[in-house]
């Protein structure tokens, strides 16, 4: 087995139990019509029957306990599936409440190190009959990008398609694109200091002649909030879906893309959420905003895709939701405006940047004593765009649940699934009370925008 | 808050997540009669509306992250009772096995620093309708023994006391005698070492007086055996009951304590499990048995107990179960005269000795090369006598669940309540395989035990 990049053992050396470094998601699916009482019993029999395995599913570190920062991945030969894979159930009355509260608790323990660094749960006890899978892989394997992208390797858009892989393993004929992962803006920015050591000078001279002629949102300009605070180890998760058609339609009226307005039900959820905890700051809250860019290479055709990590200016200041709107208009456009002018290594140079001082949050002390690089991640995923199915029943949700960082309490995630766009946010338990109330503010804010355009 | 003992913070300082440093306890109720289809629900509602918490429920380490080793308490003023205690469910068919791999789960991950450091889960969900009660409490809070004992101060032997209070609540008479808990070995080693500072020397002789005219076993002339490894963090919980009479009835025949025979089940049991594994050492295996000893005072009357750590024969090696009984009892006889025979600080410092090696097992490497100072703990804690109830719900079991050592990687504890012993068996989950066999093999054990002094 390989060394391990330190852009991935990074995730293992700074882990601790307040820090727990594992991406998560929240699965919803209905059962097929025909299923009977044992079905996910029997489903899940069926799933440790497979020998189907991901080698990233094997992989553990080779020695637990991180000394030196230095990791090599062994491969685990006795995988003792039914310890990763295990089964569920919600209390009474099983809502989505019970089902979120268990998602909390289980995305806060730590996973163990001596084994392969995943977990999966599969839910029974719905009160409408649906069942829930909630699947927590550690960051040094995958990131959530890549995770989701992994899970949606194992669906099918076919409801009679029987022959779905479990969540752990990869379709035999390998067309799910799992090793085409785009790398996530931590991994980016890791790969950025490595790529830059050494030319630290020519990167403060790119980022000095990029924000030139641009009206740019500044890393380190974020106000202190209640949201960029030491944080515990324990989570809170809340998910929700919204109709896709919704925010389509507030985005066509306004002329503004989808991500605006999705940036903009957050900022007014944010809004109502730190008026009621009287903690709304009078500067506007900066959110750290993934970007994938379609870039024209040298011949006009397209050239695949190329992150970058933008920062937003929200608009929390404003209490008129169409300002808003416009101000994270203006904000993302300029952001974009200036990444497209840029070449793909300047553009990995301005990321780096934007998310370097987060590297130095585990180190005690650091967060109370800085500003925020930003105020949040709000971060929206590329999903499936037909309803999907594993194994015949049908997907009606996916919640992302991501890493928290010291500062950095609160993270949206959001995937497109079929008609839907689901959100999900995790929160540090202790610095962001009642972090269920986001999804009504979310709900609120989305119906503010549409009455602002004339909508409704 | 004062500052904690060493002997308490010290579980603080070793704690790694290899070694989780918590006690649990598995209790099993079942409803009153008249139970509603709401009663759990209802329940914990109930619970979570008292402001009854015992000081102790409120304490958390002042700084989460140990550093010099040096802890203080602080007190919880905003208690997030519904983070403490949970509401859970079992997956169908809801057998114990189910119940047993929840806690087997619950029982292996860390507890969060930035709180008080319990939690508790009522549990739903159980095929033949009773529920559960999962407890998770710091050793630095309370060891096991105090634990049960806490818990046993909740209940009632009268179904019709509804006046119960929560689990981490007291009773406001202060009846249940919670301030009076015995010494656990551990605290009582650590207090040992801190009497003896500087008095090595004479610790040595007393022993060396203490071992010349007895036929006692040693420290660290145990085998080593596939328990006594470097452990994971994952454990591995079983439980079950056994009649008290059936005991009773083979130590009346034999004429041998309850405790024998408790000794040879496990003996038994551990005998037919590692011939299963193919690891049935030569030289028997030495269990380390807290014992309580009554004493004559100088007048002639008994002055309260006290608490020795005998190192038992457990005669693994001897095929027939009345030669393992009688080696047993022999052993035990002559530990016990021992320490009768000692004073109260000699009793400490030849506990001491017993104990001393497991300090230092958290250090990487002493494990693979020393030998073991005994190859498992098997630790008989006195329970109620009687029926009790909780608020109207029959106790039908109550099984402890123990902190693992590095070099440890089994552990059995058994108390009595009412008519049954209940025993609990707490495995690392990677070094003990298919630990809920050794249920299997206690229950050959017992019968075997039976058959050979003639009672079926």
């Amino acid at each position: 087995m390989p060394m391990m990049p330190v852009t991935d053992s990074m995730f293992l050396v700074v882990e601790t139990r307040e820090h727990p470094m594992h991406v998560g998601g929240l699965q919803l699916f209905r059962k097929p019509e025909n299923a009977g009482e044992n079905y996910l019993s029997d489903l899940r029999r069926t799933m440790l029957a497979t020998d189907n395995v991901r080698s990233v599913f094997r992989r553990r570190p080779s020695r637990p306990v991180n000394t030196a920062g230095y990791v090599r991945w062994a491969a685990e030969d006795n995988l003792e599936l039914d310890y990763h894979f295990r089964h569920s159930a919600l209390p009474q009355p099983g809502r989505i409440r019970e089902l979120l509260e268990a998602t909390s608790r289980w995305h806060s323990t730590l996973l163990d190190r001596h084994r392969p660094l995943w977990e999966i749960h599969l839910i029974e006890g719905l009160q409408d009959g649906r069942f829930a899978m909630y699947s927590k892989i550690h960051h040094s394997l995958m990131d959530g990008v890549s995770a989701l992208r992994h899970l949606q390797g194992t669906l099918s858009d076919d409801p009679n398609d029987l022959d779905c892989p479990p969540p752990w393993g990869s379709r035999s004929n390998g067309t799910n694109g799992n090793g085409h992962a785009q790398p996530s803006l931590f991994s980016l920015a890791g790969k950025t200091f490595d790529q830059v050591a050494g030319i630290a000078p020519a990167a403060a001279k790119v980022a000095r002649e990029a924000f030139r002629e641009h009206t740019l949102t500044l890393p380190m300009q974020a106000p202190k909030t209640m949201l960029n605070v030491p944080i515990g180890g324990a989570r809170r998760f809340a998910a929700q879906s919204w109709s896709l058609d919704r925010v389509r339609a507030v985005a066509t009226a306004a002329g503004v893309s989808r991500n605006d307005v999705v940036l903009a039900m957050c900022s007014g959820a944010l809004r109502d959420y730190l008026i009621e905890q009287s903690a709304l700051p009078d500067a506007p809250l900066v959110a750290m905003v993934p970007v994938s860019l379609r870039r024209k290479a040298e011949g006009g055709e397209a050239s695949g895709n190329n992150i970058g990590a933008l920062l937003c200016n929200l608009g929390t200041d404003l209490a008129d939701p169409a300002l808003r709107l416009s101000a994270i208009h203006t904000s993302m456009t300029n952001g974009k405006k200036l990444f497209s002018s840029l070449t793909p290594l300047q553009t990995l140079l301005l990321s780096g940047v934007n998310v370097a001082q987060l590297g130095v949050s585990p180190i005690p002390g650091v967060v109370n004593n800085t500003r925020p690089p930003f105020n949040l991640v709000i971060s929206n995923v590329p999903g499936p765009r037909k309803q999907m199915y594993w194994n015949g029943a049908a997907l009606d949700g996916i919640y992302p649940a991501s890493v928290l960082l010291d500062g950095q309490a609160l993270n949206i995630t959001l995937t497109s699934n079929g008609d839907n766009l689901d959100f999900g946010i995790t929160g540090c338990r202790r610095s962001v009370p009642h972090l269920q109330r986001i999804l009504t503010h979310l709900d609120t804010a989305l119906a503010e925008l549409e009455g602002a355009v004339g909508i409704k």
